[in-house]
């Protein structure tokens, strides 16, 4: 039996298989099937564009990730960085690298999981390219969303004395990544680490209240780790931070895995990627603010881990003992 | 003596590298290096957003398409796009997914050519992503535009009665790469052939001037041929189309390569894809707007080529010969 595949459908039965699947809010224009959509911008705030590509054998594995999570987290990852930015989602686009084999089931499946997320965050796919890969499949989105000006989070604005906050918990996604990679435990692995690492879940509502409650100096997401993160808030500000070992929120899966196999938790929560939480620095006298977002937030916890230092050092406090914040993830490297 | 690649360089020197080239117009509030760029929307105007991708071995050949034109095609194609729309471009996001041994030189001269565009047309690069590729080079680029509501183009609004023209002329871009891909010709190949496939203008101005004056009541670029933009155009529309084979504007190096190697040079018109001309509809009683269209253009020609049919066929009018249009390019096929 021929299972069938990109290349048996064609680019255009491609795209309509797709677009059927679509849904336009009242202020898209002109959707997909045009040179280019058309949406009204929203009144009185900024676009905010970001633009993320998931290629296979470099972000995911065939082998370990279905295609409805790949579709999934192409989707999460850019909606990631609206959040950290304090931005509402509002469109995205999708351009689909495939090649010829890739099965019309598979593509089917990877929508599935593109449009649940669309679906969760009110986001309007308005269009995309779809075209042939002769090598892996590649999986690039732009996500366009919206913000007011003094809303707006940058990287930039961390302040000597401010303190350094995280969302939820740490290390998940990669104890999740370990157990798929793992041979003998891919079949079989289950629970909120791989489900995290799989289907991350973008922390929109607590980039919009951070930026709403003007209750963070500067934010950013933690798709390669919170080391990296860190890193990049300290240097875009022109000053250092000091972790607290202790106070991170290691997540229960990376203690347990941890616990079993030996090793650093506390490592795992600093330099595993793809937790897609945000890290964020806020004033001490602004607390009652974060109280605010807290409170409007619910379930998520926001967890005090550091301070932000005038001397421009990047540090840990581990017990007592202080190290240099090790490095994270890098292209290439 | 080794040449440094990208994994040399690493990303985030690279990510230096190119923003260091880039300048950001005032209406731009969070440029490149933050997790998401952050621009003002043009007052009273539409947002338009296009996604196109280069992918090497499909899009173009690195044997015969210089890096700085692979970078000059990756944005005139997502400008063409715009065009279509009648919309003005404004932003623009360069995704890229880079082999490993890709030697900087070659990003370098990438950036060369973007940017070349880019300046041209005042577009301003906010953004953007780099990783690496197990496979081929993808230059992946999303481009934001600007539109009134009355001026956008689309492709459904033509009705029977409507002339259809073209900007420009046609078969340039096929024959450029005819002359590339033999290896013959490749190395001493010049003139304008070969230039409108390695550097294709974008007919922004053209798109633009049809919009404002109302001039068109539908229109799309020739990215994929005139015989699929026009099945395109008739199939958004509703309508047929007869094209007068006669009226085509030949250009003159396909005229003369068809001289010597024989062979049809009005079929190469109309199925020879990536010459970004801009073909439109409009009514003959707006013949007024469109003389002031091409009054405002200056050298660029405007050529009527058919009329819009109540009937739903497809044909072109030979001498007196009626045929079916022939196929366009479709990919995976």
């Amino acid at each position: 039996v021929h299972t069938p595949t990109a290349a048996d459908l064609g680019e255009r039965a491609l795209i309509e298989r797709i677009t059927a699947r679509l849904t336009m809010p009242s202020w898209v224009v002109v959707g997909p099937g045009d040179d280019a959509a058309v949406i009204a911008p929203e009144r009185g705030a900024l676009d905010v564009l970001t633009t993320d590509a998931q290629v296979e054998g470099v972000h995911f594995d065939r082998r370990f990730v279905p295609p409805d999570a790949i579709g999934y987290r192409a989707l999460a990852v850019n909606l990631s960085d609206l959040a950290a930015m304090g931005a509402a989602p509002r469109a995205a686009l999708l351009s689909l690298a495939l090649p010829e084999t890739f099965e019309v089931e598979a593509i089917d499946r990877l929508l599935d999981g593109f449009l649940a997320v669309a679906g969760s965050y009110g986001v309007a796919v308005v269009g995309g390219n779809i075209t042939t890969s002769p090598g892996p499949l590649v999986v690039d989105v732009t996500a366009v969303g919206s913000v007011r000006r003094r809303r707006v989070l940058t990287r930039a604005g961390a302040r000597p004395g401010d303190a350094v906050y995280v969302t939820g918990s740490l290390g998940d996604a990669a104890i999740g990544l370990r157990l798929l990679q793992d041979p003998a435990t891919r079949h079989t692995a289950r629970g909120p680490a791989v489900e995290r690492y799989l289907r991350p879940e973008p922390r929109l509502r607590a980039g919009m209240l951070l930026g709403r409650n003007r209750a963070a100096t500067s934010c950013m997401d933690l798709s390669d780790g919170l080391a990296d993160a860190v890193r990049q808030i300290a240097q875009a500000s022109g000053v250092g931070v000091v972790l607290d070992a202790a106070q991170l929120p290691v997540s229960s899966a990376a203690r347990e895995w941890h616990l079993e196999k030996g090793g650093d938790p506390v490592d795992t929560a600093m330099r595993g990627g793809d937790d897609y939480e945000l890290v964020f620095t806020g004033r001490p006298s602004h607390r009652g603010r974060l109280n605010g977002v807290r409170h409007q937030l619910g379930d998520l916890p926001i967890t005090r881990i550091g301070t932000v230092t005038r001397e421009p050092g990047l540090h840990v406090d581990d017990h007592g003992n202080t190290r240099s914040l090790p490095e994270g993830y890098e292209h290439f490297r």
